[in-house]
């Protein structure tokens, strides 16, 4: 039933979208649009979309589906305008945090009379964004979080549009879970945005303690690089997470805090043991 | 002029050395000893020894050079019980704080009259240690850092096997480099000993937040993966770290706390941009 894709946004995760959907079969028509135009033309460049809507609404309007791949405040900003779309169109994103956008979804969409919107959330990415970075692959055996709700009730067609937008997404290979978007959010707090600024605050110490011996570096190995891979991710994308999932993170951060002071507290105590046991457990097999 | 060799300590990283001897071309004899029976078999079965010494005095007695391969408080036993050892030999090592282990090198060993002793330290191994997942492969692009003293009046011979134990080490693919113990045991304590710490602490931690959730690990994907796969190093070789590099890892963990309290206060200030550049210069490539 879904013939014609937008994407807004031809990012990394825009671009691999598209790519994903062409390596999985997808044979309809994919339409790109992007803010700045190297993205844009990077991702017709590869493929990843066949040609460029002159807009975000005219390209919404000219799909079945349009997926926003856009930061938070940027796929905030978008919903706004896309929520003049009728009930014969579906929109989806792929914003990392969900209570704010999932309550954007409940005012402004998914009634019989208005377009349908399904939160999503593929767990994939990398440490560099951009269309140069995108992969085809970059979904495989990755999770995509829903944070749908049962409640709503869409257009018949907005309903089957749903149905087939997650099937698409099992052909890019992803396993799909649904949750609640607080739930959502409080988990990827833990999971996700936590590794995160635990990787950059981690970076960031070491550059102000060892940066200026870069040979050094190479001391630390490959324990060091994975630890600080993350290091590189972006201000930009990062910000709006930090602002819309400000109070998991903030206890994530927390936790963490005391946990490392306990451990501080205990190298030479059989605390340190429990710790690692613990540790341990979590990387169970 | 090494013909014979002894590793002390068959697990993962003296299993690794007698591989990469063996991958490297060296012909002579490598012996190996462990404190328990299941290393030291697999070790022979891999061909990494070529057969047992009965103790470990027995073994260092019969090779040019003995390789200590075990956690630091047994090596700083074996250092003591191989102190009778005569000029003809050279002792190494491959444990990973330096200023206890350098300590007791200048008060047993390196004299005219008494065996050589090279403090050694590899920036190579695995968060799961044993013989069975040695790998000759372990030491190419890794940094072997060596606490040498320049002070040392070795015997000619002893010194002449320092010479030769180095080149083994180039051959076996590592790039080595040199340093005061102290400096050794802090810039480890930044670039290793602190990773290490921080992945036991996020992996405990989650362990209790998400541990009874185990499907939801994956929604963390490889940022999770990678920011946790140090969580499941042994206790029984960190126990020693903690206790050899106290204050540098105290300072280490200290500082970090009040890196993510500060980055915690400023999820929703500019503050968070200049974390985010200043981990993105220490990662700049």
């Amino acid at each position: 039933m879904i013939e014609r894709i937008t994407i807004l946004g031809t990012g990394l995760l825009g671009t691999s979208v598209g790519l994903a959907l062409r390596a999985s079969g997808f044979r309809g028509t994919i339409t790109g649009w992007n803010r700045g135009p190297i993205g844009a033309h990077y991702a017709l460049e590869c493929a990843a979309i066949d040609g460029f809507a002159p807009d975000p609404i005219t390209g919404a309007r000219e799909a079945d589906v349009t997926v926003i791949a856009a930061p938070i405040f940027a796929t905030l900003d978008l919903m706004e305008q896309l929520s003049i779309l009728g009930p014969d169109h579906l929109i989806t994103d792929v914003g990392s945090t969900k209570a704010q956008i999932t309550e954007a979804a409940e005012r402004l969409f998914n009634t019989p009379e208005r377009a349908g919107f399904l939160p999503g959330h593929p767990m994939a990415g990398k440490e560099r964004g951009g269309a140069d970075n995108a992969d085809p692959r970059l979904f495989r055996g990755a999770v995509w979080l829903f944070t749908d709700n049962p409640g709503w009730r869409r257009s018949e067609r907005a309903a089957a549009l749903v149905r087939d937008w997650r099937e698409l997404v099992g052909a890019m290979g992803s396993r799909t879970i649904d949750m609640d978007a607080a739930r959502h959010d409080e988990l990827v707090g833990w999971v996700s945005h936590l590794p995160q600024f635990v990787a950059t605050a981690l970076s960031a110490l070491l550059e102000e303690e060892v940066g200026d011996a870069p040979e050094l570096k190479d001391v630390g190995g490959r324990a060091l690089r994975e630890m600080t891979r993350l290091g590189a991710s972006p201000y930009s994308m990062w910000r709006d997470i930090a602002h819309t999932n400000t109070a998991a993170v903030e206890a994530a951060l927390h936790a963490l805090e005391q946990r490392l002071a306990h451990l501080r507290e205990n190298l030479r105590t059989p605390g340190l043991r429990e710790e690692f046991e613990k540790a341990n457990r979590f990387r169970r097999e």
